[in-house]
């Protein structure tokens, strides 16, 4: 197949690197706003040609969109009308129910899959790129049943390609969950890294005393700001209740902890120990 | 060195296969509440024999504490009054100003050597014990001064073993410093798997939809209660400060949210993106 990559970052650029590796993209054309990126991407063999859009769009078997998820919704109608009758788009962002809207009644709906694999590093841009980044991990199509038959087997031969493991889910469904589960920790991490900073003003004290498990805790703030922007703001509404609960939790706490209350912080943490039961069923 | 070991868990339990492996430790004696505990630590050859703690006391030239802080205060003068007049004392406690006061004016408080390595797993307990826990951490010795020239030179030669950088600070401001650096990220861990355990009501979707990034920052969320309770309470006056300003800043975050002002949101999560130079300076 004859792929093009729209947005040549972590996830485009690590999706280009499997599909290449095993067999299913024969050719790979690459798109980024940025020329910088474009021609780092290029020098790294993630893309074989930078080509125009309409070019590159013209003579693709499929396209991955792969860049912010406001662009996202700006671009995918345009990208529909220009591909051709066989072509199919998948995109791979963090929120699924505003680009569903925003092609939920294109005359090609059916050739595009709505996908968000669950997968990333706290580092971005082509060279962030590497094999595997989706082994193993989740994969979510949403609205399957607006995609093609024809479209949904094709976007199936990817994301099994990338090791993907495919679920599905309604994209209103989606955004809720993922709201809890994925866009609240990159939230606490980032505001974890701005207070630290904020109110640790000697950075060689931050230097010195962070052990490994400050270091986990506050990788997230090390994302970036341009992808994630856009997602917290088209979740705003479930994001904000997910955070509504974070600070009332927190705010419980603190009361505890200025009462000197040990058995209440106890039960807290007891409590969400918890975690490690759900989570070490993987 | 005989060393006696109190509390055979991931550090106590780290130190004594290192200390044995480097050479420092010929013999060693454990002390554990939890006769399971001391059980293990025997089983897994972390310690030689489990002794009452009088016997094992007054044959050792090291005695290491490493326990939850407030059953340190509690155990420490006793622990002084017992051993002989050349053993050393060493506790590992992540708080150090009650600890520190707890013998200010003990007649031996010149064994005492105050010592807090930063070092650590969501783990515990003497299975969690392993060889190279604190390789290159740092490690921070309070009340320097109190410590006598003999006593600090035997820890010295402990904490080079261990492979640890040792830095000095006043007790006060080490729980300081800490409350921001350390023990605040436990928080905002344990109250981040408390609530998506609380909102995210069916599990599943949480082991589905988890991605590395939720399991890095929640990661903290596993830790042991007994022994985190205690360091909160006591650290409850700095931990209380950082814990108000976390708040502030996830309200105004998530005032810019309801707002849908993406730039601010933006700006707040470049600021944020700075932690990535002063961490990637280690």
């Amino acid at each position: 197949m004859k792929v093009t990559v729209i947005g040549l970052g972590l996830i485009g650029g690590s999706m280009a690197i499997t599909l290449r590796k095993q067999g299913v993209a024969t050719e790979l054309f690459g798109i980024d706003r940025s020329e910088a990126n474009a021609a780092k991407a290029l020098e790294l063999g993630l893309v074989d040609r930078i080509l125009p859009e309409n070019e590159a769009l013209r003579q693709s078997d499929l396209v991955i969109i792969s860049i912010p998820v406001n662009a996202t919704c700006a671009l995918l109608p345009s990208v529909l009308d220009e591909v051709n009758a066989n072509t199919v788009v998948i995109d791979a962002g963090s929120t699924k129910n505003l680009i569903c809207k925003a092609v939920a009644n294109h005359a090609r709906r059916g050739q595009f899959v709505a996908a968000h694999p669950i997968a990333g590093t706290e580092y971005s841009g082509p060279s962030a790129a590497f094999d595997g980044l989706f082994d193993g991990k989740t994969n979510i199509i949403c609205d399957r049943e607006k995609s093609s038959e024809k479209a949904l087997a094709i976007a199936q031969k990817v994301f099994e390609a990338l090791k993907l493991k495919t679920i599905f889910m309604d994209p209103v469904e989606h955004d809720k969950h993922v709201a809890y589960v994925s866009h609240l920790s990159h939230v606490s991490s980032f505001l974890l890294g701005q207070t630290v900073l904020d109110i640790e003003k000697d950075e060689k004290n931050i230097f010195d005393l962070a052990g490994s498990g400050f270091a986990s805790t506050v990788r997230l703030a090390k994302s970036s700001p341009d992808m994630w922007a856009p997602i917290f703001e088209q979740n705003a509404e479930y994001l904000g209740q997910a955070l509504a609960e974070y600070i009332m939790h927190l705010q419980k706490f603190q009361y505890h902890l200025m009462k000197h209350d040990t058995n209440e912080l106890h039960k807290v943490m007891t409590k969400a120990n918890e975690i490690k039961r759900v989570l070490d069923r993987k």
